[in-house]
């Protein structure tokens, strides 16, 4: 069995202080919840930045700076994945602004949503033009993007994207699961959105709220990647009785991959895999 | 084999007489395709307004109240779906303004798409209270949503408006594939549509653009209704060689339906199986 990709969501956009402690959202907390991860084994993290005083979502590459600086000071192989949401900011220029880090403070990868959707309570507008524009930006930057699939259809708009020559292979896939207008946890959904992506494609799959340990454990068993963390869910337990942290997911990752037989991917391997070498940045990947 | 619903949308949002001359857009073609096809033989029509004098599609409750008068004049007992398409127009005020009309001209039903989604060049926005307000609203009025389904993910959010009853069974839905984000022309995505749709409900498969006629004749065949007519597609041939009438894909649908030994379903059939009775309004349902 290939190895284990784990993508380490620890923040995300909703949670709060108030809903859970243990959501790390002070650059200090983010910083040190990540390398806690990275030192029990994790391949890459999905960050999202918080204003330093309100704790609120910000789109600004001073904070993102701050993020990447921290996680790779002691983990300077692990891959950054920047959130490129549009959810409270939804302009190019702000969207955008954390792609133009330059040097060691370039981000690996940046989030790319394949298509418009609903949340439970709210709309993620991603307009096609939209699209194109952060593929296209990312591209001009050597940054790879995370594929971030939440229905059947959005699949093939990637596959519309690498014709266009917007992305290119290898390509690597988050499938999330769970969200009330979008694909359900089932196998049913899952299978249909395995069958569409390109065989080569890397592929992690998450799960929201309940769904989060069925479907990362679905994943493990089969051979995939998983995206876990307080980004997805802030529960331990399907009762809600005990409030996760971070630590406590990935523990419980490892131990369900230690008993499947899976290794997890390291970093590097992560990097060979997605031909994601030095570029001109120091983690970019360079288009010829 | 149960009866063929046969849901006839001449005009659409996008086709103007630039791209097509048989493309219905003032009050009077609008009405004479849909009184055309009426004597051909359909169950329902989904009708879009567009200004008498630009050809730009508008929400304006004047507009449809003249295309529902010019229906019924000739066709007293058929089904009239208006838009409540917020593309170009996305308040509440405006996408409900039809829904205002009352006694002979209030329109049957309403189109309630069950998510945001991307089209091929826009976004489209539904968000989750949008959505909500636009049933409520139906309701209130006796006015039975259309539900319009792109994605797989759509028809979870369709059993959380039951769930809140916000709608009730018997429910209609449409669903429409070919959207370059959303589910694609293809069995295994129809499969996991049709599996997920409630067993009682009523369901009319469309095909965007080349896919329209495989979509149709697949319904066809399956013992499912069809959605057909300009707005989803303006050609006849996958080739393009030769655009279409309203009157040429219907009798198309004829010519199909009376090979597989299906019978068109009446209005009034659909009536009774929609439990669609006169109610405050001529054609509303009254909800108790």
């Amino acid at each position: 069995m290939n190895k284990l990709i784990i993508n380490f969501t620890p923040t995300g956009m909703i949670p709060t202080k108030d809903m859970t402690p243990h959501v790390p959202v002070t650059i200090n907390e983010i910083v040190e919840d990540v390398h806690r991860a990275y030192e029990l084994g994790i391949t890459m993290t999905h960050i999202h930045a918080r204003d330093e005083k309100t704790g609120v979502p910000t789109y600004k590459k001073e904070v993102y700076a701050q993020l990447i600086e921290g996680i790779r000071k002691y983990a300077p192989d692990l891959v950054i994945c920047t959130s490129l949401s549009g959810r409270n900011f939804n302009t190019l220029d702000k969207r955008a602004d954390v792609l133009s880090l330059e040097g060691d403070l370039k981000p690996d990868m940046g989030s790319l949503t394949l298509s418009s959707l609903n949340f439970n309570k709210v709309a993620s507008m991603n307009a096609p033009s939209m699209i194109e524009d952060l593929a296209k930006t990312m591209k001009a930057k050597g940054i790879v993007p995370e594929l971030e699939v939440f229905d059947v259809g959005m699949i093939n708009f990637g596959k519309y994207l690498v014709k266009k020559d917007y992305i290119r292979p290898p390509l690597y896939y988050n499938l999330l699961f769970g969200n009330i207008a979008c694909a359900q946890t089932n196998l049913l959904h899952t299978g249909v959105m395995l069958n569409d992506i390109p065989e080569d494609a890397l592929v992690s799959i998450a799960g929201i709220g309940n769904g989060q340990l069925m479907m990362n454990s679905l994943a493990i068993a089969i051979g995939k990647g998983v995206r876990v963390g307080l980004e997805d869910n802030i529960w331990f337990d399907a009762e809600r009785t005990r409030l996760a942290t971070n630590t406590s997911l990935i523990e419980r990752i490892h131990t369900i991959a230690k008993a499947n037989n899976r290794e997890i991917m390291t970093p590097s391997e992560f990097r060979v895999q997605m031909d994601m070498e030095p570029g001109n940045g120091r983690y970019g990947r360079i288009y010829k």
